[in-house]
């Protein structure tokens, strides 16, 4: 599904994917920006702990929002579609400043919200101005077109990844988490092999994608992210390989983003860190 | 130290790095292909289980080049430096029409054999002809920089690829195997990060890279190899990262070669299958 449309006089607010495993504690620089951009002391954050099977996910987070001063926090007990449909879920997400989506398994996400009032209204407050940030499942959810599993430990296979639909929230990637740390690389080019439109996101742990109105996303966190674009490739065998056979992909593009560094998701084109941020310097 | 210089009317031997693991019963292509190469049933092939600490490696491999119908086959007990100044063995290897090196440890490899009599009959014959492979730690030695440990699990890293002076029989490229099988892509771009004129292979397990006379390769196995090129990075931060910090490296290309695709090392350009070879087609 594509992202809800944006209305004149409107900006589309940030959405937020990020790798898993983010700092909650020492030094929680992604999960601070997160709540500053849902308005800080002024906030009104939504958790959705749907993805995770344990009880007390939405209570940590509450309580990690609350440290970094958000001015109200609440988690929603979505446990089955019929939650989805419940007209106090949904005021309730339609009211938040920031939805926070957690960890666990994204087939539980798009599976349970999947064409409920609950994802309509999410999409449609990000197209109004809410930031809606995830992590692990919750980052993957956010596409379009969502990895919901794959192999690891292998290169490019066919057959390599499985797709679901996702959230759409946008639709110019397809979005990978705990990505070098679970050795991911295959699944996501084996995506991106089905249709070089999309462009592959691999995102570290304890990183977080902060992708602006402006499609213009810049990277936080002690990670990186992998950008795979394969709109320029010469060769393919997706097409004609057997069954878990190895790919051949001629002519990727790769970019290795770190904190400060951005990405042109329109003109698929990568930037450094701004010089006045750091003493990071180009070659 | 650069490969050896070919004299006029000669043609330098293949150089063939193996990712481990290859097939040596059911579907043997590529120790076969080594085998045709060396001379088939003229062959004499040596077999240098130095970087190996089990016993049977070289005894393993004589069976394996004998049912592959390799004419005669050694192996020489190489186990410290003053057997690799023995007459004898240099003089094994000097006639021989094939050399295979195991798998192992390519720091037993480098410190045993540097700067010996056998490492520079090794090198003079490659230069005169005769194909040289090697598997896993075996691979890893051919290059100049040799890659001899760092990081798995994690992006690319200051500190994250430690290299160490390898054999050089090619200087096109560093040379890494078990590549996707064990999330080896950061460390390889760790290395391409201290000086891009470094081409990264990534090798995965059952598949070998022919390298021919004229610095192109083509592969031959089930699995992928992983070229990354460097050249037109327009920014990395490997020069102002701190220790273990994850690197941005922006403007990377990526080839992802399955058995047929070839890549001329000298253009940094990959080419897919010829068609006549079988059904893939291009994009």
């Amino acid at each position: 599904m594509c992202p809800a449309p944006v209305n004149d006089g409107d900006r589309r607010g940030y959405i937020i994917p990020i790798g898993g495993g983010e700092d909650k504690d020492v030094n929680p620089t992604i999960l601070q920006r997160f709540v500053d951009l849902s308005g800080g002391s002024n906030a009104d954050i939504v958790v959705l702990p749907t993805a995770s099977k344990l009880e007390d996910t939405g209570e940590r987070y509450e309580g990690v929002f609350s440290n970094l001063g958000a001015g109200n926090v609440s988690s929603i007990a979505i446990s089955g579609r019929e939650d989805c449909n419940n007209p106090e879920f949904a005021e309730r997400c339609g009211n938040a400043t920031g939805i926070f989506i957690t960890g666990g398994n994204q087939l539980r996400l798009s599976s349970i919200l999947g064409g409920t009032d609950v994802a309509q209204v999410i999409r449609r407050i990000n197209a109004r101005g809410v930031p809606i940030a995830g992590t692990s499942a919750g980052a993957s959810i956010m596409s379009e077109h969502m990895m919901a599993g794959g192999e690891a430990d292998q290169g490019p296979s066919e057959g390599g990844a499985v797709l679901a639909p996702g959230l759409g929230l946008t639709n110019a990637a397809i979005i990978d988490q705990h990505f070098s740390e679970r050795n991911r690389l295959g699944r996501l080019l084996s995506a991106v092999a089905l249709n070089p439109f999309l462009l592959g996101m691999g995102i570290d742990e304890d990183t977080g994608v902060f992708i602006g109105p402006e499609s213009i996303l810049d990277i936080v966190g002690s990670g990186t992210v992998t950008i795979v674009d394969g709109s320029d490739m010469s060769y393919s065998s997706a097409h004609s390989a057997n069954r878990n056979q190895g790919l051949g992909m001629l002519g990727l593009k790769m970019d290795i983003l770190h904190e400060g560094c951005r990405y042109d998701l329109n003109l698929r084109e990568a930037f450094p860190p701004l010089e006045e941020d750091n003493n990071v310097c180009n070659l």
